[in-house]
């Protein structure tokens, strides 16, 4: 047999772990293969999510953020080209053609895509070069990540930077408010839409609501429309609704989208997010398999493509993928949506966690949604860490299929929607959740965990 | 339709979550309840599981522990007997006899036995009497929890207590370790086994290593053999294995048994730990039903009888008899042996937890055991949040089935435990825990959460 050459483009969580998997599975098999993996940037397997505590002053720099070094990856036997991107494929003859540091073609006899994701830029943030205004930047990589380490060099001083514009309500733009918060900055976030517009209207307003608690501005249900600019650079953000807020910092937290240009250019079919779409082992197409932001993968409950960049899939599906390259048949079971975050700045500790479909999602997926949200405490009432939670279930009401749980409160409430992940996982019902032996003691729960009083109310109304 | 009487015996969870839960079917069915209450103590509906946390200071005092008062239960409907025994149940006139505030017959049509369980008392901390030592205590009800706090008046300071005993490894055992330790007493644990002894071997062995570095001296494999005493009062506690420690309180934490006389002298069958055998709706015997720490429940796994006295199952089987009673075909679910604790004193932060079946009792059940420990962090390793979690799965081999979790580790990490029991009610597979969609952000967990990572080591070597 000869050898199996593996290329693998991006090498960040989910094509290291593609690369890495691929080669136990060779040593395993006693395979000869040869790995090769191209990357645009100087940086490996990064945890992109750790750049706001980073920013937060909690991680000491963005070394800390590094999972596995290019040494590693190297020791490890991948042939890592770091600084080269690709800009070719050609899929008839399996070549990708790189420029950069080591450029030229890298034949394939099998290609992994994980090209990951990219921040969305708005054109009032950019300047007329194309660059971006000065002061005003996103939060996706670890160059962006000193970046803003630079901008916000000196806050909480005379001269430092002082007003803070955060732009999107998702989970970045929370993240980067309590990072600037925590930094020194006051801090206004706008938003499109509402914050934490992937919980329900009545769970995302609580986020909203801890938010404006602890001081941020927050101002919903509008956009940008300009910057104002003084020297070139960002003095201040003028929204649609006329608004104006000065501004020393920008953080654009809008959103990212797959970088599928290299296979969308060479005719793989992308889906409507523009992601790649991998079946449930990880190939689009023979030869070429796909994992990761760059990815619109399946949702476990509604069997459509949903693009949900997280580093959970793209290290479970880049798993898949470096097996099957290898000649097996495993495959991914699919996302839930499960998310978490927290907002923990000016004395305000509100953790943030949904699994499953929003009221939202389930109505549009066809479902006769029933739902309530449930006030209740992290603790035994009595116990000194007893801290308000509201957890929200959503079932079928003609099935009684649970469809999503979404979890607002205090310290200790948000990986509680774990257990609800792990019942969505296994298609179990509200009564299900509400019946299952959860743990309690009181430092820890109530004797119905809070979880479970939801579902149990929400059963016995259905 | 006539009036239905129900007695209830024991005015605990179990006990009230069966009344209540009668009383608002009843409403729903439009139709006529009597609901007598029987209770030998002066306390209904407190939380025994906050107790020690009563003892340690966290909690102000008894009534905090209290739930629901007997002026509630009184405004709710119920016809509560206070101070008042049942010592007589004649199943065939379907009669409970009384004695104490309210002496007299009980006629009813269906009787609730919530009768709880009883502290296990040895021979070696009776006076001739048949009374307690001076100074040796359990730690079961409110009445203790009372006679606890006066133990342990002056505590820290000269002439209070000093020097205090646990004898016993299990959760009271750990619980109130903790509680001794934070009220400043230099405290020695005894265990017949091992400390927490619910948990495998190589996982309780780290809860017994936190407590000897929180400065407990921790003695196991042996047991008491007598007391010391001073002028009545206990001195000291001497062992099997010759060790004699001074002691001015000795904390009986041996473990507990069901209360079962009045049901077991009447006839009605008990299983090998004495407990009342209820089916899966509750019943027991015609017109009879049983719920609480005085039944052995099904184990969800084994289908096996178990005795867990634990508030969830007390409050849950509660329930499915209060709806049954009124005729509904309701069923509970099972147990898993979920349970949580922690030590939190000297330094230390432990947080224990368990689902399903432990190595041992898995191999008992004839299963093909395979299990794997794998070391984690609670939050990822650059985030201050970040601390150790230890993490046992335990599967079938020929199967995949997951039987059970185990988990000890620092802040954040017992609650894990409930995807694990959410996925063991499920009865999923180790790749399902493995691969489902957990929550991952850089403060809560780790990108594959540490239980997920155990998962998939396991579920790899099989």
């Amino acid at each position: 047999v000869s050898t199996l050459r593996i290329a693998v483009v991006g090498a960040d969580a989910a094509g290291m772990s593609a690369a890495h998997t691929a080669l136990r599975a060779a040593r395993a098999a006693g395979r000869a293969v040869l790995v090769t993996a191209i990357e645009a940037t100087e940086h490996t397997s990064y945890s992109a999510c750790g750049i706001p505590y980073w920013i937060a002053g909690d991680v000491p720099g963005g070394d800390d953020l590094v999972a596995r070094t290019a040494q590693e990856h190297r020791a490890a036997g991948i042939d890592l080209r770091l600084g080269t991107r690709a800009v070719g494929l050609d899929l008839a003859r399996r070549v990708v053609t790189c420029v950069g540091e080591v450029p030229g073609e890298v034949e394939y006899d099998e290609l992994v895509l994980a090209t990951g994701a990219v921040a969305i830029v708005p054109d009032w943030a950019r300047t007329p070069d194309g660059g971006l205004v000065a002061g005003v930047h996103p939060v996706k990589n670890l160059d962006d990540g000193a970046h803003w380490i630079e901008l916000l060099a000196g806050a909480g001083e005379r001269d430092g930077p002082a007003r803070a514009v955060v732009v999107g309500g998702g989970y970045i733009g929370i993240e980067m408010a309590e990072a600037l918060l925590r930094r020194g900055l006051s801090t206004t976030l706008v938003t499109r839409g509402r914050v934490m517009g992937s919980l329900d209207d009545d769970m995302g307003g609580r986020v909203g609501a801890a938010m404006v608690a602890a001081g941020v501005d927050v101002h919903t249900g509008t956009t940008v429309e300009r910057l104002e600019t003084d020297e070139g650079r960002v003095s201040g953000v003028v929204t649609a609704a006329g608004d104006r807020f000065p501004a020393d910092v920008v953080v654009l937290a809008i959103g990212v989208e797959p970088a599928t240009a290299l296979g969308g250019d060479a005719g793989l079919p992308l889906g409507i997010a523009d992601g790649y779409l991998p079946d449930a082992g990880g190939r689009i197409a023979p030869g070429v398999w796909a994992a990761g932001d760059c990815c619109e993968v399946e949702h476990r409950l509604t069997r459509t493509r949903t693009f949900l960049p997280l580093g959970t899939h793209a290290n479970k599906l880049g798993r898949v993928v470096g097996d099957n390259l290898l000649g097996a048949d495993r495959r991914f079971g699919g996302a839930l949506g499960t998310a978490i975050t927290r907002f923990v700045a000016g004395g305000v500790h509100a953790e943030i966690s949904r699994t499953g479909l929003s009221s939202d999602e389930a109505g549009a997926a066809g479902h006769d949604v029933v739902a309530l949200v449930t006030e209740g405490s992290t603790a035994s009432g009595y116990m000194p860490e007893a801290a308000p939670i509201a957890t929200k279930v959503i079932a079928d009401r003609t099935t009684r299929a649970l469809l999503g749980v979404q979890v607002v409160g205090g310290p200790g409430s948000a990986k509680r929607v774990d257990a609800a992940a792990a019942a969505l996982w296994g298609a179990m019902s509200v009564d299900d959740l509400a019946g299952m032996d959860l743990s309690y003691a009181p430092p820890f729960a109530t004797t119905w965990d809070a979880l479970q009083i939801s579902a149990r109310r929400l059963a016995e109304r259905i």
